[in-house]
């Protein structure tokens, strides 16, 4: 039973992922959104986006990737996109939360979950940069539905989304174009983002 | 574009997920959880609990099917497990629900989806018994983490939690044994569920 013990104390200790903040407001720009709620969105995405990876992908480890992408921020907290301190330290306070984490797990499950978010953060492969596409449009469509709230908010610079989403193409050229088509380009039009 | 049109109108609908509120508190009893949370932490454990289905599962398919389960919620609002007159006009609501939001999608991923659901509500596959068993299995784990508080509000009994489980264990023997000593038999001992 020390293995389902290990199994469900992790499943149990990644609740807290559902109190993690994020940035991003809903659609309907009621609240934001939190960090289970965000991968939950991934993972859907992951399913029905698949088809304009640039490459032939693997779906399940698209999916699992981007079920235990942020599981680090329930000991490092969100970092804002934007935030330079924050991301000054994000790398080393994220391994430092990885290690316990994912160490709750049985080892070999740990291992696995761990080199899946080695994999993410490295961009190295397919999967990881499909990963990405879909991490970068998910928050770019709620800020376009909810009116650039996070943007107002924050007084983000056309710029500065250009310069985070330098490497979105890379999982999806598709996705990327639609995404500057229909999430940023109608934005800069309206004056959310500044040039 | 049409495709990838109807493809993120899907996705932004189902925002709305994240908004519909289930009985189960969250493991630390502070809120209760919503749909999306629920559906992301059931596709965590389809991953990491395969291993215990009671035959070879199609882990992609199982994930799948517990990212979509709820969708219909989106309309026909959840129905409280203990809620005798909700269940009655469940079945309708959700049927009408999922007609709606499903073809949002190009034609071939809305039957794709509802043809998952459909499996789901059926109950007559290996995938579909085990999505059951966890989407009856986490709740336990979180009213057992909780403290027992959802039973507590609503006065739920033993036998009533008995009867809801009583396909639970098609989906794996060792996971509805496990939850049996680890989720319920302490908490009748505490008191929590009354005989």
């Amino acid at each position: 039973m020390d293995r389902l013990d290990r199994q469900f104390g992790f499943i149990r200790e990644t609740d807290g992922l559902k109190q993690v903040v994020r940035q991003s407001y809903l659609a309907d720009g009621s609240r934001r959104e939190n960090d289970a709620e965000h991968s939950w969105h991934l993972a859907l995405m992951a399913v029905l986006l698949s088809e304009y990876a640039d490459k032939d992908i693997d779906v399940l480890r698209v999916v699992t990737m981007v079920l235990v992408h942020d599981i680090v921020e329930l000991d490092a907290g969100d970092t804002y996109a934007y935030d330079n301190e924050g991301n000054a330290t994000k790398r080393e306070r994220e391994v430092k939360a990885a290690e316990r984490i994912f160490n709750i797990l049985p080892e070999d499950q740990a291992a696995y979950l761990r080199s899946l978010w080695d994999e993410f953060e490295g961009q190295d492969t397919k999967e990881a940069k499909f990963a990405n596409t879909l991490d970068k449009l998910q928050p770019l469509m709620l800020n376009d539905a909810s009116g650039g709230k996070s943007w107002k908010e924050h007084g983000v610079k056309l710029s500065q989304v250009l310069n985070r989403n330098k490497n979105t193409a890379e999982g999806s050229k598709e996705l990327w174009e639609y995404a500057k088509e229909n999430f940023i380009e109608p934005n800069v039009e309206k004056g959310m983002l500044k040039e």
